[in-house]
């Protein structure tokens, strides 16, 4: 699903890159193509179609590019393009996003933050995605003038459980270090999910675990990203903290995620949005989609040696000094969406 | 009202301070002191006892150092120390949070940003600070085996007016820019919030204002701090792009704040907490404190030139290589927080 903007642009650099490597390791992969957000909108007057979500459901896995854009930002709530973001993330039941972050070293230059603070980092972000403040009711406006407004922060303990575990799991396989972050200091919920991380915790005593408010957590981040190995946290914590926790690879443009369910069944999509501003002018960095690709690789189809084919393209392009604008320093070469994805298909090959 | 651990020793500062100013200024300064938090548990099982409430009606302007500790962790919610914060704020009508946030030229050591980045910032976040998640009802556990749980982001119309109202007064009198931080694109309550904005951005023409949603602004505010002059958001968002921003002057030790009521009366408060790990070290950063006594000799006094007296000297000190160990960096002079507070009475004077 390309959906909107430069949405468009990096899935066919995913696409691409798979051909790559399906030719040197002997797979083939086959696409389907279907719409989601402003582009289903305009379609069918539904940001996420019967037939788009039917396809998925028959797909081995899904790769979505990105959703949204001024156009269709005066539509009413329910017709947005974000809709079909959320609505998948739902019906599929995709409800641990997993982001990883990682310092490369070659674009310690773009990183705002300072060369030591930045350099091998290498921590992933759990954030559940099919709960908390996206989907709780009621989330209306009340009085008879509309005087007021609430939005609901809502769990169960089984949709807390589930991303809990999952979060330990991946930190057995990592450096066995969970930071679990809430506000467990205002928040009900947040002492409810504290109370369920030190449950789970007790199942895994290899993993070291502590707890974070996600004030304290937005400080960490930046300022000490080298502490963190996995971080599980709740759908907006997750949000703001992955964002934030990009610029420490200096660009959005550089973070992949997986979407899973809890068959295992997973959706790729860059952490990137559709840059309406960019879009269409083969500027967009298709990094952050060609590694989702190979994160799709590694989860949907337990092809490490074929995933780590792409990431080591990306790593070796990255030092050969191509750059897409978003990263531009002295001394790189920028190149387009198109040139980029070119490159990294050739040294994929 | 010190608190609990650290705040008992930068309260110490600010009076010591203050003390300072009268002398130079000719100026004389009551002070009272009341418990809050643990103190208060402690002594009279009441986070925020009634006379320390009644106090501080009757004073002209409220300090408070920071609250919380482990000792109090594992008490009832209703029986934390935090219940006294923000029992404090809601009981006095402290709707209007200002943290505003300086990258002051020799701190850029400790910032994790690097220099080109932080240097020259000068932003303020006016954080809304008696509604959202934070007060709204219903916040429980649910079901007959609470297996589920709920919090509440609840906004009135009139909330949302007066704290964007007071933006956009700030925005006014500094370099006439509001950044208004919402998640638009999923919750009600921001749309309702995005709208109130707009509706109150007619009233003041000469300001240019923009709307940004939360997980961007957590990239923007340290990938483009000097893009910032104003920004206004709801509490919990409010709460964690301030501690973000502090990064960027390189401590939360570093950011003082005011909270004011609709008839600008204010409390003043470091934003740091009370970190017990160093408490009774003497080795807290006073100067959050500190700065946090300038901003009410400005806001509730209009001591203009008393309040930079106090902010000269925070810089002289900084200027002459004096730091707390939060701060050290190599060729300073670590000292600690008496040391410290000393030396800035000495400058004041
Ligand atoms: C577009 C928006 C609804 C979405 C989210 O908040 O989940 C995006 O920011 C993301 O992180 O995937
Ligand atoms: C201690 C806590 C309840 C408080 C808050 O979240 O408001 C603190 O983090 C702050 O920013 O003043």
């Amino acid at each position: 699903m390309p959906g909107d903007g430069v949405g468009r642009e990096v899935v066919k650099g995913a696409t691409a890159v798979l051909e790559a490597v399906g030719q040197r390791f002997g797979h083939e992969f086959e696409f389907e193509y279907a719409n989601i957000g402003g582009a289903a909108i305009d379609e069918s007057n539904n940001p996420l179609p019967n037939e788009t979500l039917k396809l998925c459901k028959q797909s081995d896995a899904v790769f979505l590019g990105a959703v949204g854009g001024p156009k269709w930002d005066s539509l009413p709530s329910h017709m947005r393009p974000e809709r079909g973001l959320l609505a998948i993330r739902k019906e599929l039941g995709l409800f641990a996003n997993l982001r990883p972050v990682i310092g490369f070293h070659s674009l310690l230059h773009s990183s705002p933050l300072k060369p030591e603070i930045a350099e091998n980092v290498n921590l992933m972000i759990v954030r559940e995605l099919t709960g908390g403040l996206y989907f709780g009711k009621p989330s209306e406006r009340r009085g008879e003038n509309q005087e007021s407004v609430v939005d609901t922060l809502q769990y169960t303990r089984k949709e807390i459980e589930r991303i809990v575990e999952k979060a330990f799991e991946l930190a057995l396989i990592r450096n066995k270090k969970l930071t679990s972050v809430d506000k467990a200091n205002v928040l009900e919920s947040s002492r409810m999910w504290r109370e369920i991380v030190n449950e789970k915790a007790s199942l895994y005593p290899q993993v070291e675990v502590e707890h974070m408010y996600v004030d304290a957590a937005a400080m960490k981040l930046i300022s000490r990203p080298k502490d963190f190995d996995v971080v599980v946290t709740e759908n907006l914590f997750g949000d703001i903290l992955s964002d934030e926790a990009s610029m420490i690879t200096g660009s959005l443009g550089m973070l992949p995620s997986a979407s899973l369910t809890e068959d295992g069944f997973g959706l790729y999509e860059p952490v990137h949005g559709s840059a309406p501003d960019i879009a269409g002018f083969n500027k967009a960095n298709p990094m952050a989609m060609i590694l989702s690709a190979a994160l799709m690789l590694k989860y949907s189809f337990n092809l490490r040696e074929e995933a780590e084919s792409i990431e080591q393209a990306v790593q070796e392009v990255l030092n050969a000094g191509y750059r897409t604008s978003d990263l531009q320093s002295v001394g790189s070469t920028v190149v387009g969406t198109e040139q980029m994805i070119n490159i990294i298909v050739q040294h994929v090959e």
